[in-house]
């Protein structure tokens, strides 16, 4: 198979940002919709959104939480009740202020908006006020404690600069929303979360991740602590996959969330809540995709293998039989605990044209059959972790039973490849502003330039001008610190007070 | 186990919606919100959707049908360019005006919107329109076709007199869209979902349905012809419970969808679309439950067994023993293709009150276990279709292996008993204005009288005004249609043209 140089246009190296839009576009998992700011998740990114969601959803039932559905809506004075909160995200809010549309007498076929509201009604950016209100009304003792609830929904906070799938107005994501009798039992549902994150990262998307704290500038609006999981992008960037906030009594005393404690006391709840969203898409497609397009871990991939039959007049019949066998037998193979997705794809179209499009969607394994390969009694094997595109003939008799094998070391690879580029790209011996300043200077415009520093700091004031100046942020306080004895800032030469992540972010 | 006076209140034959509002609310399946008109669908609930949602996401893709994702948010434009399709919806949308919050500055504490929006937006009460657009974008020639897509999604509608599970301002469902080459295809398109939707509310909801289409004045606004199934309530009313439609080629060309057929010439699509909801759960509601709460239909339970250990003294601990092996064996049984959903409910609460939640909630089965069943190496089945509340003391070494054959038995009786109901409480003899006034008439308020009428109807517009004095509507023309040659209009006398289905609704 010649290398096809129109794969995706332009190459990673060459402009990263639209590299990346080719990608999500070429590999139909997502675009921008008419309606600003929005996006149309495709059904290919919709199925590797139901894979992820299937697989999370199980994990998250297994620590005890249970999935409920709260209004869209949420009163507008809902979020003056939480100062901080409101803080955060009023500047970002879709609001409804009418209820009705009306023919409007001045212009025949137009329509106009009536029925103003009393009070208007924000679409939700998150739930924890509007989900405080049922907790307050469920909760009464210290029996009904932890209440551990989870939400599949769509958010909105409004865009102006809007990126598909990494920055849009509507997101979809699942909100966690937890009420315990003490605040050790609350940083615990935190830390438990944020390992079910991590777990998740690794092991479905073979996207490793860093685990830590959020420093106090990057907190969610009214948390009292935030964990999160940081993933390095392919140009060195962060990308937060996922959070967990410690919320303290602040959200459970706006909305009067009390429990009878074991000795007749009415107490204030402790809360927490945790999340991810379909940003994750976006770190899937910037984490492992190449120039030819999206690369998907098998247990996320819709079709894990695609027969593609190369038909051609006598031998079509025979071609066409031979693959819906070998998908067949493929397909009753098991790989991670279920049935190999697989299709052979019959549809009515040229060989080569079917076999770009699944190598641009990223399906881990194509299997090419022809006369020749039933002569032969084989199989053409592309892998689509290969660096190599020219693929492998496997006899017949051995292809199924070597699917699940092969599934795997895909699944691995991408996981090490990432791994890799994650240690090789995060600094750990810069010590001073300039070396630091260097390397995020150098770090424009060259995806293979840039990354992470892991660097010792003071957390005084002065660093906001160092980030705004570069564009830095502090992604996270890593859990496993390492500061030296003496060790000092790396911004500011003042002595250190802890280690942190320092990195461009999406 | 004495019979609880108490467990619902009103009974249904008192005040069948006040009855129905309780079972709701007893059994946790969902609640009205602070958020007017909006609901919270509680955990038990929700889990009872989501076998729903597995259930039927699986039949819907079996049919070709692909998951996508598509805004929340649609243009007001978008609705003005289909005319019949506004008149429809126009009157009860939510629209967003601005998309900003800041402090008020004349009122400390409070918000006001700001960024007020060139173009008002729409919070989907549907989504043909915006559909609509990507599939004039993903649609070119007639290799595109069938394009066959499926949104699980929330909708906005508002209702100014809500009632939970049937009229609630927000609810969820799931809107499939599809679009052919021919009207004879998008035609078959509502026909083969429908009968997905009859085969799901039959097998999986125990919920017998009568099939057929729409009188005109009862058709989705835009439609050329709408089909639906529908179901009788314990109080003789019929609800729709889901509803296919053949749209024509008037959202075609609104949104300007053509496709090159084999000819070369540009043709218009022909589009279909279909649906169901969360009003399915007030189905199940007010199909099956009793006196005593729920009955849910083992298929959608999401605990099929619950084993209530009795604690007492000093034989808590053998029977907490007892009850979880019980329970563990249980779970190693298959029923429907998967593992029995089973808990033993150890929570430190009085046994009594565990046994009644479990009734309210409408498990299948209940098993108690306490000493004496122990000693005797036995189990008391509760089965919660039982009209005798007293339970069956079943051999410990049989329970766990006749579970699944229970579990068979209650699914089959609940819907034997609705489809008894239906034929029952479906009168087929009345010809005439003076009885079909007096069955409708009667119907008031006792929940034991009333029901269908299946009659000979002119479809003459004079039909208005006795549906409008009796509050009755032809809820759809049959597809069995029996007309006896010669037959008179059961309104008006007149030569009658089909049969209909009349009732009142939800």
């Amino acid at each position: 198979m010649a290398k096809n140089k129109n794969a995706i246009s332009p190459a990673r190296s060459e402009d990263f940002p639209a590299w990346f839009q080719a990608v999500v576009k070429e590999a139909e998992v997502a675009e921008l919709a008419h309606v600003r700011g929005c996006m149309v998740i495709r059904p290919w990114g919709y199925a590797t959104w139901e894979l992820m969601q299937r697989e999370l959803d199980r994990e998250i039932k297994r620590t005890g939480a249970q999935n409920a559905y709260f209004p869209l809506f949420i009163p507008l004075s809902y979020f003056e009740e939480e100062a901080e909160h409101v803080e955060g995200f009023a500047k970002e809010m879709a609001v409804v202020t009418h209820h009705r549309l009306e023919a409007d007498p001045d212009s025949p076929g137009k329509l106009r908006p009536r029925g103003e509201l009393a009070e208007p009604l924000i679409v939700r950016p998150t739930s924890e006020t509007v989900i405080g209100k049922s907790f307050a009304k469920w909760i009464d003792s210290y029996r009904d404690l932890p209440l551990m609830i989870n939400q599949w929904a769509n958010v909105v906070r409004w865009e102006l600069r809007p990126r598909v799938l990494l920055r849009t107005t509507e997101f979809l994501w699942q909100e966690g929303h937890t009420a315990h009798a003490t605040e050790a039992e609350a940083r615990e549902e935190t830390t438990r979360m944020l390992e079910v994150y991590r777990s998740f990262a690794e092991s479905t998307l073979a996207i490793p991740v860093l685990t830590g704290e959020k420093p106090a500038e990057e907190r969610f609006p009214g948390a009292v602590s935030s964990l999160s999981i940081e993933a390095m992008m392919q140009d060195g960037k962060a990308l937060q996959a996922g959070t967990t906030h410690y919320l303290g009594q602040g959200f459970a005393e706006a909305a009067e969330i009390r429990f009878l404690d074991r000795d007749g006391n009415r107490e204030l709840v402790h809360t927490s809540s945790w999340g991810v969203s379909t940003r994750l898409l976006g770190a899937l497609v910037m984490s492992h995709s190449d120039d030819d397009g999206l690369r998907l871990p098998p247990r996320v991939a819709p079709q894990q293998v695609v027969v593609v039959p190369i038909l051609r007049g006598d031998s079509a019949d025979a071609v066409r039989a031979y693959a819906e066998e070998l998908a067949a037998e493929i397909g009753g193979q098991r790989y991670g605990n279920e049935e190999v997705r697989v299709i052979a794809d019959l549809r009515d179209r040229e060989s080569p044209a079917k076999r770009w499009e699944w190598v641009r969607k990223g399906v881990p394994l194509i299997l090419e059959v022809g006369p020749r390969d039933i002569e032969q009694n084989a199989v053409m094997v592309r892998r689509r972790d290969a660096e190599e595109p020219k693929g492998e003939s496997i006899a017949r008799a051995e292809i199924a039973a070597r699917v699940p094998a092969l599934l795997e070391e895909i699944q691995a690879n991408y996981l090490r490849i990432a791994s890799e580029r994650l240690a090789a790209r995060t600094a750990r011996d810069i010590d001073n502003l300039d070396d630091f300043r260097r390397w995020f200077e150098g770090d424009d415009g060259d995806p293979d330039s840039g990354g992470f520093v892991r660097a010792p700091w003071s957390e005084a004031p002065e660093s906001a001008a160092v980030f705004e100046e570069l564009k830095v942020s502090v992604r996270c306080i890593p859990f496993d610190q390492q500061l030296p004895d003496g060790a000092t800032c790396v911004l500011t030469g003042k002595p250190a007070t802890i280690e942190a992540i320092f990195a461009r972010a999406y």
